[in-house]
């Protein structure tokens, strides 16, 4: 247990700092290569990866929307029943989101449009693994649906037997997904990017993966002609905020759903409390016993944090600096302390409120910054899968009206075409040639 | 001249071509000693930059609140009044920039919520040179204020006397800019990104500048402890769309209102009239002799390009290929061409809406994605002063309500700890224990 008062700020500093992400050399190169090969070679190279990483029988890269739907059909019932539940709430959450265009007229006939558009095409990524990922499926394609991308293209790598798993499927019948492609790493990130034979190219790229899927996003979007991305990416992480009232089996648990994601994830418990904190330790070693997930979360919970704060302001001032990923509130009043609570990436208010209801069905978005970039960068929602341009029209009247600013400001700057664009068309006017 | 249609679609592909940006190896490592230096070495490390390029005499980094007043004094009275109606124009479009949070019960019980809040602290670059730009300040500062960022850091290189121009103090103060320090390059990149001394770290960094500038921007953001940045550069770019009833004179000064810019800006005219383009050439000639800025529009417009297209629609499609930053409309019916233009960063419809309207005055904003980034960037707006989180609140209800389908889903993924996590709930609940 951390004595916050009791630490100086370089301590303070040390108590809440994440560990470094070392992007190796060796992996920057190794991810520069795949990018290269792919762009070189295409399909083939992507199906070579494919083939000695995933499913040694594959020949081609896309699934069919035959095959999708098919393979959808095999996902039991109740399951399916709760994959609707929350397709649902995520879809209404988002479509709240949609933003209006804007028309204003600035000065008397200038008139200034903001417009938002859907982005033509994005690339959904989803890890393969031990479990399927449905929920990442929809937190992607149901933006990408509600915005109405033109092309919603999936990769996902496929399993031993060149399919995918049916939770998938659903999920991306539910949202639409038409384009899905076998095929995941780093080789998946760069044909998405710059396009295959079988791939059309993408303009962003979207979704959680490994160090391979992590370098090759960012290395993508440094490029001309690569794809923009979501967001960067880190450890996922939470951080409890809990006074003596709380329940702690609750937070025990909260701080356990964190870690059984990786054994770098970070669970942090920040409490008033030094008896809440206490009884959480123990409810932790109770439940850990228990998990499937255990010797993951055992090893992310070596690195948990339980920080005793002199006060419920004082535990809010250490999230504040933190800047969780995730941040859940279990204290009396919660909702009180949102005024005061700065940075995060999506908050639970209040004991009924657990991480696991915004990661799977509430209807918020479950990708969000973490590693402190919930301090600069937003939880992904709808407007990242669009984009705002603006339109401009001056009447003869507004360049009557704005052209003398126009022309003193290109002055001022020195921009004598600038300036001369507005002098021509302001003679016209003079001559009374309106048209 | 170049005749679309003739052209086979690698020729096409060509013809829109933008020049290959070369971020070469040299300038990497230049850059990356300079921010490594600034880590290291703080305030003194950045005067010494600014003493060796900008102002030989500088020994502290910030300029004063009394003496940006006092400078900002030494404005010209027509052009402080010219400056106020652009101040006001791009106030009012980004005032209706406003977003609004969103609440929304997706589920009895379960409340989901979306809030916007200004990020705290913005770095604006101010590019230095010969002329000075009041412009881009207002561009940068009114969203920063418009949104309501906690601190607008500007920084700018010191010219010899080690002040700034009186244009840039007044529109930094009418942007209600109070820090603003003296310096520029990648130093002072560096030193809103990491923090100095007198410059506290900033969250994310705006603006226009040189390679060294862009170089640094794009390594800053790649850093966890760096900053976000507003968005990719590239060379400026306008394409203009006109009928053979368009002014040439009036199409000729727009495309050397981008050509003035800087040798690599690219300049391009697409029209279905022949007689439209070589008239424009003759007013491009006439009109070049003229400027004071001949030398850099001359190089610009050595790689001008004018294609002749078939009709006007053809002219749509070869605009939307390229995906200009600037387009210009001058067609009989211009605005009914919008909804087939997909992608530009800023769209100016008809005879009497110059490049210069946007780039001073009308209210829209001039910070653009260029280089064919209108493709999957948006224009900047208040937007990216802020950040987006979420909220979610579930009452005992909402987690009776949703709980089933959250444990179905979690226990579909092998995600033990977050169906415990509901799981632990439910049975409080079964017991009565609702609080």
């Amino acid at each position: 247990m951390i004595n916050w008062s009791s630490l100086t700020p370089a301590g303070q500093t040390e108590a809440l700092a994440r560990p470094v992400m070392k992007n190796s050399d060796s992996l920057r190169v190794t991810v520069a290569d795949i990018l290269a090969t792919i762009r070189q070679q295409g399909d083939a190279a992507v199906l070579e990866y494919t083939r000695k990483f995933d499913c040694a029988s594959l020949n081609s890269l896309p699934l069919s929307v035959a095959k999708r739907d098919e393979l959808a059909t095999r996902v039991s019932a109740d399951v399916k029943d709760a994959l609707l539940v929350a397709f649902n709430n995520v879809k209404q959450f988002h479509e709240a989101q949609k933003p209006q265009d804007i028309t204003l007229t600035t000065t008397p006939g200038v008139v200034c449009e903001q417009r938002f558009t859907a982005l033509d095409a994005v690339g959904l990524y989803i890890p393969g693994g031990s479990a399927p990922l449905p929920s990442t499926v929809m937190m992607l394609g149901v933006p990408a649906l509600v915005a109405g991308c033109e092309r919603k293209v999936l990769c996902t790598p496929p399993n031993q037997a060149g399919e995918i798993a049916p939770e998938i499927a659903l999920a991306a019948s539910l949202c639409g997904i038409e384009e899905i492609y076998l095929c995941g790493g780093a080789q998946a990130i760069a044909a998405m990017a710059f396009g295959t034979e079988s791939i059309a190219k993408v303009d962003k790229i979207f979704g959680p993966g490994n160090s391979f899927v992590t370098e090759a996003k960012q290395q993508v979007s440094q490029r001309a002609d690569g794809a923009a991305i979501d967001m960067p990416a880190g450890p996922s992480e939470v951080l409890v905020l809990a006074d003596g009232n709380a329940n702690a089996a609750f937070v025990a648990s909260d701080l356990l759903s964190q870690a059984e994601h990786g054994p770098d994830s970070q669970a942090i418990l920040v409490s008033d409390s030094e008896a809440l904190i206490e009884a959480t330790k123990a409810q932790v070693e109770l439940q850990l016993a228990k998990l499937s997930r255990n010797s993951i979360a055992s090893r992310a919970m070596e690195n948990a944090r339980y920080i005793l704060t002199g006060n419920i302001s004082e535990a809010v001032l250490v999230s504040n600096a933190y800047a969780p990923e995730h941040l859940i509130v279990q204290t009396d009043n919660a909702r009180e302390l949102l005024t005061d609570i700065k940075y995060a990436g999506s908050i639970f208010v209040g004991q009924w409120s657990p991480e696991s209801a915004g990661d799977y069905a509430s209807g918020t978005n479950h990708v969000l910054p973490t590693y402190g970039y919930a301090r600069n960068y937003s939880s992904l929602g709808l407007l990242d899968f669009m984009r705002r341009f603006t339109v401009q029209e001056l009447s003869a009247d507004g360049m009557r009206n704005l052209g003398p600013a126009i022309m003193k400001l290109a002055s001022a700057e020195g921009l004598d075409a600038h300036e001369q664009a507005v002098a021509l068309r302001m003679a016209e006017l003079e001559k009374g040639n309106e048209q």
